[in-house]
């Protein structure tokens, strides 16, 4: 399957039609962004690492029964996935307080949050991702109420095996991203990605960052951090 | 009924023991601010049109059997009140687009919203009362599932109340603020005023502003516009 026209070209992913009108490809750029794009640098292996650990990911999202956009990897960097009519709608969940909860609610980084908390976000660039819930998404038509309803069961699905996942190779899921598109027949899938550009994972012990905050923080050793991750779960680069 | 000890200065109005453990006696000031406290004037009669005003919309609320913690007006600018365990969560209804919103998610001024949305923002001034979701008042303790599913249903019952009886005279209810809090019983009451303070209040026919907006944007004619809405209402002053 080969790539054809750019249809959409996001901080770290461009999205690609295909021959195909049910298939389109992703390609995991090395950009790395940040506060809203006002910092972005090119690091070497990470669209590669973020690829292979997507994959991987969506893999075992799959054996737990979660539908996922993916297909097949086509090569170190590129990803066949099904077409999905993306919701603009971001769901983020927390299971430790860190970022810009931090900031917003005045609470103590590290925190744990029981039960995690469910956040919504519109995907919109110009407006830095507001927060919303679910009476915005529903009257202004970025969701229906129960397309939120779907989404919100399925994200507490995939928090519930990624913590474990994360939990046994000695990390913390402290919080993630997820955004969900519509198939051919109506269903919520699962799309875009999940990689340690949009999840923070700290080392269970230590509580060392393994995510894009040290991107953010100007911690270094962001792809290092990637590549940890990837090899703790067993990820093969 | 006397007033002993201040309790609570809020940014227009001041809350006072009694020698009733259940009753306060609240005091409506003639300070009206805006942003956060950075905008402060004193507007002669504002505090006695609201305590009036506020008297005659928490009776009608109780006519259609919403309990307020509303007792009786005790003068010109004060009401005593039951004592309620207030929640810091307040409780926020938009039938149309204005103010926040507008500025946050983008969309038009004026536009309506069918169904009306529902916003909850942490009571908090050094954070400048963020907006939050009921994940974040139940993990962090502010309110529960139960009294915040309360509070949806009993801000939908305002909202039903007050927008007929504001269209009556010839307004559009705009979006309104509330707070609740829990009495001796347990039961989640309705609290604190319903004022032109606290909610946005437009003529129907010119979308003439006639609420605290015309003071945050210095439109003049705050205490008139004021007056205006309690006459059309016939709240005798």
């Amino acid at each position: 399957m080969e790539k054809r026209t750019e249809l959409y070209r996001g901080k770290a992913k461009t999205v690609y039609t295909t021959d195909d009108p049910e298939r389109l490809i992703l390609h995991f750029r090395n950009d790395t962004s940040a506060f809203d794009g006002e910092k972005v640098e090119q690091l070497e292996r990470k669209g590669m690492i973020n690829n292979k650990f997507n994959n991987f990911i969506m893999a075992k999202l799959e054996a737990a029964g979660i539908a996922t956009q993916t297909d097949k990897v086509l090569s170190e960097t590129e990803t066949l996935v099904k077409r999905l009519d993306m919701i603009p709608v971001e769901c983020v969940v927390r299971n430790y307080a860190a970022g810009s909860l931090v900031r917003r609610l005045g609470v103590t980084e590290g925190q744990e949050l029981t039960p995690a908390t469910f956040e919504l976000f519109l995907k919109d660039d110009a407006l830095h991702d507001p927060m919303i819930n679910e009476s915005h998404a529903v009257v202004f038509g970025w969701a229906t109420a129960e397309q939120l309803a779907q989404m919100k069961t399925l994200t507490g699905r995939v928090n519930e095996v990624l913590k474990q996942l994360f939990d046994d190779a000695g990390m913390l899921l402290v919080d993630f991203k997820l955004e969900f598109g519509v198939d051919a027949n109506g269903t919520i899938v699962l799309g875009d990605e999940f990689s340690p550009d949009g999840c923070r994972l700290w080392d269970k012990e230590t509580r060392k960052k393994l995510d894009k905050d040290r991107f953010r923080q100007g911690l270094g050793g962001v792809v290092e951090a990637y590549e940890e991750v990837a090899q703790r779960l067993g990820v093969s680069l």
